[in-house]
C-alpha cells in the first residue's frame, strides 16, 4: 500500500488534512493521524487544487523553442521547422519529451495528449516521470495512403498497448483533414469505435484549411466532413476549430466533441480567432485548454494559456463578462481529463490524486480574495510548489528529481540540432 | 564608492566579468580582478540582460487583486472598485505599493510610472526598496476644478522634489481628458513644459471617450484635443491608446509623443485593440510597455505583458511578422526608459546599472537559440534569478529581503478592506 499524507493544506478556504492511498484521495478531513510512508506539510499556506490536464501538445518540439519566431507561416515550416525536424532522432524526441516533462509539472500539469513520432520514446519518457499522457497513433499519408512509418509504428503501439502502464492511454491522432486521405479517416472512425480509443485531430485551423475542404467536398465545411466520416463523437478531441460557422457549432455540440482551444498558438500563427463565447457560453460545445507545442507558443504553460483563453474571450466577443476564470480553470482541468475520458480533475474522496499543492504566501497570490481568479489571472510558475499525479509526488517544494539531467542532456540534442 | 562585480555572467552568448561603481557599469570583459564590496557569480549560466521598465500602473492597485473580475465596465468601477478604493488609506497605498514593487523585482523591473493617490507613502515604499519609479502629480477635476486634495498633495511633491533620491522623477499626470477640464489641461502642458518634467495621460482609452471627445470638441479625436492644448510632445506618455484614426497616428509620430501600450488590460476590460502593426511598424510611433494596475490585468509581470503583445500585434494585423520578440523587449526596456526621460535600459560601460540576471539552466530557456525570443514568448518570473537597480542588489538568487513582512501586512489589509 502506497500512501501520501497532506499536512495542514487549504482547500475551499479551510484547513484539512488528506490522505492519499493506492493513488486515489482516500479521505478528507480536519485533522487525519495515521501512519503514512511519506508527509508533506503545507504549513497553512499552500492550496490544494486541481492540476492543468494539456489537451493538445507535440511535446519534444520543446528542442525547437525559439528557433524560429515572427515569419510568415509557410516559411517558418519549409524553411525551419520541417528541415530541423526531420533531423529529429529517438533520442532527441525523448530528450525533448523530458524537457517539456519538466516545464509542465513545473507549472501544475500533470496529463498531456500528444501528437508526435517516437512513440516508444514518448512512451519511455513518460514512464521514467510519473505523469500522464495520451500518446498518439499518428496517422498521415503520401498519395492517399498512410505512410508506412506510421503504419508500422501504430501496429506497435496497438500490440503493446495492455502493457502500458495505467497512466498512459493511446489515442487515434489523424493529423488532419488536408494530410489524411477519406478511406483512411473512415478507417480511422471505425477502429476508435472499435477499440473504444479517443480521436484527437487537428481541424479548422488556418482558413485555407476551410476553402480547401469546400471545394473539394461539395460546399462541406471540415466540421461537416469530418461527421460525414463518422469522426465526431463524444470521444473526439478537435484540436484548433479557428474557424467555425454556426452550424460547426451546433453539429459539435450536438455529436457532444470537445474542442481543445490553444489561444496562444492561433495568436502566434496568425491562424484565426476562437468564438469562445458563441461556442462554448452560448453554443453549449464541450471545451479543453491545450498549449500546442513550444516551437509556436512557446511554452507548455496551461496558467499563461488560461490567461490568454480568458483575455481573448472578452476582446473577441467585447463582452468584459465572456471568458469566467472558473469556467477557464474548470476547462483547463476537469474539462482535460473529461476530454480523454480520464476521471479526474477535481479533489475529493474516491477520486484519482492528481494534484498541485499553490504558494498562497506569494506576491501574486495577495489580494486573496478569489483563489481561481488569482490563478487565471495572476500566477505564474513560481506559485506552483508541489504536484502529485496518481498519487506520487512529481515535484516537491520546487524541486523535480533529475531536472539538471534533463536540461544538460535537451541542449546537447539543441546544440547538435543547430550544428547538423 | 560602492562596487559590486558580477563575475562570469553570459552577455551576447559571451561569458563575462561586470564591475558596477557607484551605481554605474565601470567595465565589462573578459576577466576583472579587482576588489568589489559584493561579488555575485553567475556560474557561466546566468545571462545579463536590459530590465523591464513599466510604463503605466497604479501600484497599490494590487490590494485589489481579483476582488472583482469579468464584469461590465460600470458594474465593475461603481460597485467594486470605487467603493474599495474609497477605503484605502495612506498605510494600504504603502503596503500596496510594497507588494507591487515585490511582484515587479521577481519579474524583472526596475521602473515603474505609477499614477495615484497619496505620494508621500508610494515614494515611502520606493525608498525603502531601492527601485525606481516615477511618481504622477494627480490631477482630476470636479465642476471644471481641480480637487482640492489634488492641488495640496501636488503642491507638497512639487515642494520637495529636489530632496527626492535620484531614482525618484516626478510626472505631471492629468488623469483622463473627461476627467480634467480644458483650461487645468492647460496649465499641465506649460507647467510641464517650465519644469521640464514628463506628463503621464491616460488617452483614447474606450470608444465612448473617443465619442465623447468628438462632440465636445467640434470632431476632434482626444489625440487632436490634446495636440491642440500642447499637451502633446516628445515627454508625454500616452496611455493605452487603443482607438486611434490614422490621424492620430501621424500626430503622434510628428510630435514625438510616447505610446504606453497595456495589451493585457485593454483585452480584459474590452477597451479595444491597440494597431501596434499601423502606428508602431508601419507608423513609426515610440512605445513602451505597462502593465496597468492589479485590478485589471490581474499581475504587473512585464514578461507576460510582452507576449500578449507580441501576440496580439501578430492577430490584430493578421501579419505573424507583426510584433517582434526583439522590438517588444526593446519596447519594454529601454523604451520604457526613454519615455520618461532615464538614460537606461541598456547594458553598457558608462550607463546606469539597471540589469536582470536570468537563468539559462532552466526549462523554458532551452533550446537556447534566441534569448530574446525565449524571454518575451517562454520565460516567467520563476526565470528571473537577480534583480539590480542603480547598482544596487534588489533581488539575489530570488530572495528579497523583508519579503514575509511584506506579504503579512498587505493581506492585513486585505483582510481589513473585505470587512469593512
Amino acid at each position: 500500500m502506497n500512501s501520501l499524507l497532506l499536512k495542514n493544506v487549504v482547500l475551499g478556504g479551510k484547513n484539512v488534512d488528506v490522505l492519499i492511498v493506492d493513488g486515489c484521495f482516500r479521505s478528507i478531513a480536519g485533522r487525519i493521524d495515521v501512519p503514512a510512508e511519506k508527509v508533506i506539510d503545507g504549513g497553512g499556506h499552500l492550496a490544494l487544487c486541481a492540476p492543468f490536464f494539456n489537451a493538445h501538445v507535440h511535446a519534444a518540439m520543446t528542442l525547437l523553442r525559439g528557433y524560429a519566431d515572427d515569419m510568415e507561416l509557410f516559411t517558418w515550416l519549409q524553411e525551419y521547422i520541417w528541415p530541423i525536424e526531420a533531423k529529429l532522432t529517438g533520442e532527441d524526441v525523448y530528450w525533448g519529451t523530458r524537457l517539456a516533462i519538466l516545464e509542465m509539472i513545473h507549472s501544475g500539469t500533470v496529463f498531456f495528449a500528444d501528437m508526435y513520432w517516437h512513440h516508444d520514446e514518448v512512451i519511455r519518457a513518460v514512464e521514467d516521470t510519473g505523469i500522464r499522457a495520451a500518446v498518439g497513433l499518428l496517422f498521415i499519408c503520401a498519395d492517399g495512403k498512410l505512410l508506412e512509418r506510421n503504419e508500422h509504428a501504430n501496429r506497435e503501439l496497438l500490440a503493446r498497448r495492455d502493457s502500458l502502464s495505467d497512466r498512459i492511454l493511446v489515442t487515434y491522432a489523424p493529423h488532419a483533414i488536408y494530410t489524411v486521405a477519406e478511406p483512411v479517416l473512415r478507417d480511422v472512425a471505425e477502429e476508435a469505435a472499435q477499440n473504444n480509443l479517443p480521436i484527437h485531430i487537428h481541424v479548422s485551423e488556418t482558413a485555407r484549411e476551410v476553402e480547401e475542404c469546400r471545394a473539394a467536398h461539395g460546399g462541406m465545411t471540415p466540421i461537416a466532413y469530418l461527421d460525414s466520416l463518422g469522426i465526431l463523437g463524444p470521444r473526439t478531441v478537435l484540436a484548433h476549430c479557428v474557424h467555425l460557422t454556426d452550424g460547426d457549432i451546433e453539429l459539435i455540440q450536438e455529436r457532444r466533441a470537445v474542442i481543445a482551444h490553444m489561444p496562444c498558438s492561433n495568436m502566434k500563427l496568425c491562424s484565426g480567432r476562437f468564438r469562445y463565447h458563441d461556442a462554448v457560453e452560448r453554443g453549449g460545445c464541450r471545451i479543453a485548454i491545450g498549449t500546442d507545442g513550444a516551437s509556436s507558443n512557446n511554452n507548455l504553460s496551461m496558467l499563461e494559456e488560461v490567461k490568454f483563453a480568458a483575455l481573448s474571450a472578452k476582446i473577441e466577443s467585447n463582452l468584459p463578462t465572456a471568458g469566467k476564470a472558473s469556467d477557464l480553470f474548470a476547462a483547463a482541468t476537469r474539462g482535460g481529463a473529461e476530454a480523454y475520458g480520464i476521471d479526474s480533475g477535481v479533489i475529493a474522496e474516491g477520486k484519482p490524486a492528481d494534484a498541485m499543492l499553490v504558494e498562497l504566501n506569494h506576491p501574486r497570490m495577495i489580494g486573496d480574495y478569489h483563489l481561481e481568479a488569482n490563478l487565471v489571472y495572476s500566477a505564474d510558475s513560481s506559485c506552483i510548489d508541489t504536484v502529485i499525479c496518481a498519487g506520487r509526488v512529481l515535484m516537491e517544494h520546487g524541486r523535480i528529481d533529475g531536472e539538471n539531467e534533463v536540461l544538460d542532456a535537451a541542449r546537447r540534442c539543441c546544440r547538435r540540432l543547430a550544428r547538423a
